[in-house]
């Protein structure tokens, strides 16, 4: 049961944007400029960098609907599956295991973050807005973790709830749903 | 030195802001409405909800900016070193100890926080809004913490820069100063 009473047909982190509408504005837009707007990583790479930001900070919620989303957009559930569990062993890019790495390290705190690490996602191609974008969307992810967590907002375990999410995800953004979508919110 | 060019001028959380000013925006609205919105918390009392995590999360520059802006708004510096050292013993109500052991929870992980701190809280007093707000300011802390020093931004040694950022955060709060006002950016 949540910490404080939320909205009871609005699992996760859906619940705290409705249950704070004036702090989820700047929450949602954060977000899509960082998971959605024009970027040299990829819509997909970027929501694997929350997934294994969201992994391990042992966020059910957030793992389960930001893996989704990168499922949907990779077309594939294997990658996502690999970072969580091995990033060196993922089919991904050496210059995308150096971000992850780095995002991994950021999961645990901002000091973790090596000058090895960054010289490593550097020498693979890395760019430097590449890795401060990276940076800041582990940041992001941390703080996300934590408003679900930290307030037991309510985990679905039904897999649709989280095919439905991620749909929302890749097809809508981030952004609040306009007037007339409410039916998404189901 | 920074992982990435950072203006050279401006160390800290403001390079970075300066640097990335798209996704600047929404983490300064975040932060006003949060830290300076409207509250049954005094804005005093929310600087020692974002010192105690940053505190706990080693980001010096974040600790002793926020220490700063606590200070001024307390009129005292005891408070603030108090509630760094031991929560219990600091000259706070027992309703705002409850929220800054929370805030303590939020800053290892959202799945720290239990029923019982929750419990306590509400039974000192803490309204939903202010656990709530409690928990959103703990994790956003989480996130400047890890922008900060995941980007190995510069932290100033000298305590004159901490005090006019103090007084620049409490005189003017954080939202992007006007322009007309590039001299307090020094």
């Amino acid at each position: 049961m949540p910490h404080i009473p939320l909205p009871s047909h609005l699992p996760g982190i859906t619940g705290l944007l409705e249950y704070s509408q004036d702090t989820a504005d700047p929450i949602r837009e954060l977000t899509q400029i960082l998971l959605r707007g024009d970027s040299t990583l990829s819509q997909g790479e970027r929501e694997l960098v929350a997934t294994v930001v969201s992994h391990n900070n042992e966020c059910t919620f957030c793992t389960t609907a930001h893996t989704a989303a990168a499922d949907l957009l990779l077309g594939e559930s294997v990658t996502c599956e690999m970072v969580k569990k091995d990033i060196d062993a993922a089919p991904v890019s050496s210059k995308m295991k150096a971000l992850l790495k780095i995002a991994k390290l950021v999961q645990q705190s901002g000091k973790a973050v090596t000058e090895e690490a960054v010289s490593i996602a550097k020498a693979e191609g890395a760019t430097d807005l590449e890795i401060h974008d990276t940076v800041l969307i582990a940041a992001l992810f941390c703080l996300y973790n934590r408003y679900v967590d930290g307030l037991a907002s309510v985990t679905p375990t039904n897999p649709e709830f989280y095919e439905y999410l991620g749909e929302r995800i890749v097809n809508h953004g981030y952004n609040r749903l306009p007037q007339g979508y409410d039916h998404l919110k189901k």
